[in-house]
């Protein structure tokens, strides 16, 4: 197969609800394009979510990282691409780049996917799906410049610093919050005269577990301060007073 | 000029995160697709943001009225159509029919807007703009069927049910909340209970002046029990305990 069957290739406009106060393209939005676009470049390719579904099997998002020089601002045209780098038993690492108006790389991002078994929550043998298909979109030799997704850890177990109850909105189909609300609510835990004064660097968030409408999500912030030069935060987030839900890490500088 | 250019047609997707717990998009992403209608439609005949902000005049939404048989359905495709059809000195009404995936039209939406100048904040003269180009849009003789929008009272005053912090996502380029946020924040009032026994019918909101981040927003809720087939509940928007910032009304059935 040719590389250029193995990457996908999408294009978006920043729409004027897409972007913040500074007319940049926010996380959330471009978490929802990434995820689109993983969708597309699967269904495509004879492993999307619909193909699974008829097995009884679902892709479930497990770990992301975003490395930006820049976001697009608003009415700005940009496109994403995708591609497989690997495929393990359990897990697959899908990458992406994000491409501004003048075809420059602003952005790359590292994303970690299992599959479920939808009647038993387990997971399911990436190599023995579709008869092992999913390997021949392997692609190694395109760069993705960004760190892998860290461990990430809040060595004094944070402070609380806002709790959510779960509301319609944050619900999707399968039941659960949506994994673009939790980068929503994580990026609302900052107050604006960070983002005046700094952009985001880097964005992580591992899902660690589900939450369902009426749980009250707890979410506790500890800064890194280990790099004098840029503002570290770890972030987790635990529903109902126990079980980690969500962890994340957020670079500004 | 002839009807098809008075009436513009945009097509999308019901994409997975746009749609809610049911499978069917949810009202704030049918408001923010509207609202990208409104803007595209002024844009490619003139009177568009773009040309606006050159002369300092923005368009600003005051009314939105959405009349509902049916919501598209995950990664079906559907499409929106709006026109123009009246053009006063201080405001324009705004029609749009929403077309599912048969070609059948599943709603209907009424919508007001004003121009203000950006720097006195005053309204402006639609007739005088553009040398009252935007009147040779109008477009009278298509049919939209869903009342105009109505005085939203709450007799009682209301009930406080929820108080919300204006967050980084809440705000705009324009430093204010984002008139598809308050159709979120409103959804948000309601369990999922109601949404599992019943849909939307009907939601419509007036924006009456605007909230920046930090105001808290008191949301107040009132149930119209005039009509006993359906559930009618009407909104209040109050910022920082005084102003009254939208009012809404949602009609479930």
């Amino acid at each position: 197969m040719n590389e250029e069957n193995k990457i996908g290739n999408y294009k978006f406009v920043a729409e004027p609800f897409w972007v913040d106060f500074s007319g940049h393209l926010t996380m959330g939005v471009l978490g929802n394009c990434l995820l689109n676009c993983a969708g597309f470049h699967a269904a495509d390719r004879g492993f999307g979510i619909a193909n699974l579904n008829e097995a009884n099997y679902t892709w479930v998002l497990s770990r992301l990282a975003v490395d930006l020089d820049d976001m697009p601002y608003q009415y700005e045209p940009f496109e994403i691409e995708t591609w497989v780098e690997n495929v393990y038993r359990l897990f697959t690492d899908r990458n992406f780049a994000i491409i501004n108006k003048d075809g420059r790389k602003i952005g790359y991002v590292r994303s970690i996917w299992a599959m479920i078994d939808m009647n038993t929550r387990h997971p399911a043998d990436l190599l023995k799906l579709h008869g092992g298909n999913i390997t021949e979109y392997i692609c190694q030799d395109v760069p993705c410049p960004v760190e892998r997704p860290s461990r990430i850890t809040l060595a004094d177990g944070g402070k609380l610093v806002s709790s959510h109850r779960v509301v319609y909105n944050d619900i999707d189909i399968n039941g659960h919050v949506n994994s673009v609300r939790y980068i929503e609510h994580v990026l609302d835990l900052f107050p604006m005269s960070l983002y005046q004064s700094k952009r985001i660097r880097r964005f992580e968030i591992a899902y660690v577990a589900e939450s369902y409408f009426g749980d009250r999500l707890d979410f506790f912030t500890s800064e890194d301060k280990s790099d004098e030069s840029k503002e570290v935060y770890n972030i987790e987030i635990k529903k109902n007073g126990s079980d980690v839900v969500c962890r994340s890490k957020i670079i500004f500088d």
